[in-house]
């Protein structure tokens, strides 16, 4: 018989409210990787694991002009309280920054929120009691996977290939929830450069997924934080740009501009739209009001469109430098997936490798990134990693992907040695490159 | 038999989502005086309604230069995403603000919030589930109401005198829900200039309370965003510098610096600080960035103390014109609390006037206040409004008060024409005035 575990009986025994939580925060719990991740964050270490924009190419003097200006000539506006659903103009501005990918969209069916994350928290607060099902890509974003644990929910994936999720595989997910009993309550994906995969929803596959969706009575969430970082060609027309009344869409300033301000949106059909203001004004009162007035100086007084290709440039430079380092540093039996914009590549180890496992490895030898465990609700994913190419400079994420791969031909040895027996076929002449693995 | 509302029957069929919400969201409903506050919000009416704080001394022109300074210096940091638990500079300059109230605090033990309106959302969300019961003073701040509402809570009303919650009352409400099954999850309270009804618990009453708190066994939520601007003498000690470990703290920049910027936070026991912190990254990955350098460049570089002292006398002037208003102006019978600092005052009306049936007519007669139903659970306060002397001048504020005069003597005579036998009494000889008549 086996002691427990000191740290965690001291843990428990040191908090006098455990007994007092809803039930909803029993399923808080402290991510693994987090203490990791504070030592990835060290300058040695390339970390190829964090989602934070470059925005160092900002012009940071004419910014700051424009705020001393905006404060100086409205800031008994911009610092006073606002409104709930968000500041007028900038729901406007909104429909325009949308309207870039194909959505018609009235400034009042917009409701500002606290990053884009807050909006999937209101979105999820207004239609999910515990047990409900919401359907995602396997694997989805690891926020959003929280987001919904956070309300109790279940999460269900489903299938994708290269050109998103497989509109077959949502058509059986959602027949075999109602044959279980549970209430769908809706489909969220992230159709462009999709977050961890970087896959991107062909336009035939947007049709079909809106096509199942109407089939089987379920709304989709459309998340799209990056739709406009394109790197190759132009924006993909959104899901909300080809249906109206079963997409709510949520969008975000931190990726085309900067995520400090923390200022998202959610585009919903007129009814939600009345709920998620509700919500609003009991989560917050109102969204953040002095970013909403900061953003909306600088979209009237800048060209945001130029600094969004500056960006698009820029993350081009990074994209390539880490499928050039794939290609050069990665062991035979590595595959990955090639976006075409957003900040991820996601990768499949050879067969027997274990991402969760070898991190710790990996940060020793100074290189980091996010286990693909992260990206799913259901414990699947530890043969695959997220490598972000969003924030070092190119040559650290070549140096990174070298550093990598000294890591995975360690495992793969150490595996040889001490293994099970499977890892002849490691060295079998499997070409390594470019392959949609993802399911 | 009478046909349905056309109005309603029609939002009903338009909302092709009733089915779909969550439990919660049939809880959300548009409050029946938002409308008629887009009305009051017309110049020509006096507003003694909102509780918008008056920042309009602020010296715009220098913190507009010291944000272009940040931005150009520091832009790459503050534009940046943060810390789900909030900037660590920001989180000890928090320490210092607290300290003015006699609180002893650690940094690691404060969350940042997008306003403390999203802490007590945090607070609520963490230990609450639906049917569990929040203990609140009657009345109650009517955001938390709201908030307390959105999480399917009870919320029992307890008994208040001139010093605050009857400590007795409180005993017999933790025993009556216990009695009836219920599980009590804490206390709110507002031990300050008490939103709505200005009242302050004395010294005495706060130690009390707090035996109160250890005998039954409860948790106190300490809600305290007027705490420094007392009117007169010095300001209270805090709750949570009386008893560390069973008051969660919430406070705010919203009063003695700017709403705007969103930035409040709750101080906790450091087991349910560890919750909030998981609970707000998944609300909001992070609370406003740019906010909190903005905030703490502020308190840096500006005499932050000595701005609370211009907010105090400038409240001091308003508050001053509106007791001299309400003496001038209310007829016979009507009362009224003397707060001694924050921003309202409650009135209680002579019997059988009711405050939410004549506000179309106050608000026709170019008057706005709250209606005392607004800050109850329960369905009382009809007699009651709430009178803000935040923002109006105290010109404007005398002028409100003998328009609202005008109204209620109108009221009266209404009452005495077509009443119900009842209104002889409002003109016995009473005597108008102070009367911490709040229960």
């Amino acid at each position: 018989m086996s002691l427990p575990e000191p740290v965690q009986r001291r843990d428990t025994v040191l908090d006098p409210w455990i007994d007092t939580y809803a039930e909803r925060t029993h399923g808080l719990t402290v991510s693994a990787v987090r203490a990791l991740f504070a030592v990835a964050n060290r300058p040695e270490v390339v970390s190829l694991a964090g989602g934070m924009p470059n925005i160092a190419d900002l012009p940071r003097e004419a910014i700051g002009e424009a705020m001393a200006t905006l404060i100086r000539e409205r800031g008994t506006q911009a610092m006073q309280y606002g409104s709930g659903q968000g500041e007028p103009f900038m729901r406007e501005q909104i429909t325009e920054v949308m309207a870039e990918e194909g959505i018609a969209a009235h400034p009042d069916d917009v409701v500002v929120s606290c990053g884009s994350q807050q909006a999937l928290d209101l979105v999820t607060r207004v239609f999910c009691d515990p047990g409900d099902v919401i359907l995602a890509e396997a694997p989805s974003y690891v926020g959003a996977i929280g987001t919904f644990r956070a309300y109790q929910v279940q999460i269900v994936h489903v299938a994708m290939d290269a050109e998103g999720i497989v509109p077959q595989a949502l058509r059986e997910a959602v027949a075999a929830c109602r044959a279980a009993g549970k209430r769908v309550k809706f489909l969220y994906t992230i159709p462009n450069f999709q977050n961890p995969t970087g896959v991107t929803q062909s336009e035939q596959r947007r049709r079909e997924l809106i096509a199942v969706a109407h089939e089987t009575d379920i709304l989709i969430v459309e998340d799209n934080p990056y739709g406009l970082l394109a790197i190759e060609g132009e924006p993909m027309p959104a899901l909300r740009s080809m249906e109206d009344e079963r997409v709510i869409y949520l969008g975000s300033f931190s990726k085309t501009f900067a995520p400090g301000f923390r200022v998202g949106w959610a585009l919903a059909p007129h009814a939600v739209r009345e709920k998620l203001t509700l919500a609003q004004e009991s989560a917050t009162l109102a969204p953040p009001v002095f970013s909403q007035f900061a953003i909306s100086t600088y979209l009237h007084q800048f060209d945001w469109r130029a600094q969004i290709q500056v960006y698009r440039d820029m993350y081009q430079a990074r994209r390539d430098a880490m499928l050039q380092g794939l290609i050069e540093n990665m062991p035979a039996g590595t595959t990955w997936t090639h976006p075409t914009g957003g900040f991820f590549v996601w990768v499949t180890l050879p067969e027997g490798l274990d991402s969760q496992a070898m991190l710790p490895r990996a940060v020793s030898a100074r290189v980091a990134y996010v286990p693909g465990t992260a990206f799913f609700a259901d414990g699947m994913g530890s043969r695959n990693m997220r490598l972000s190419f969003c924030f070092p400079t190119p040559e650290r994420i070549i140096e990174g992907t070298r550093r990598l791969g000294e890591v995975l031909r360690d495992e793969i040895d150490t595996l040889h040695t001490f293994g099970i027996g499977t890892a002849e076929h490691l060295y079998r002449n499997v070409t390594a490159g470019p392959a949609p693995d993802i399911t």
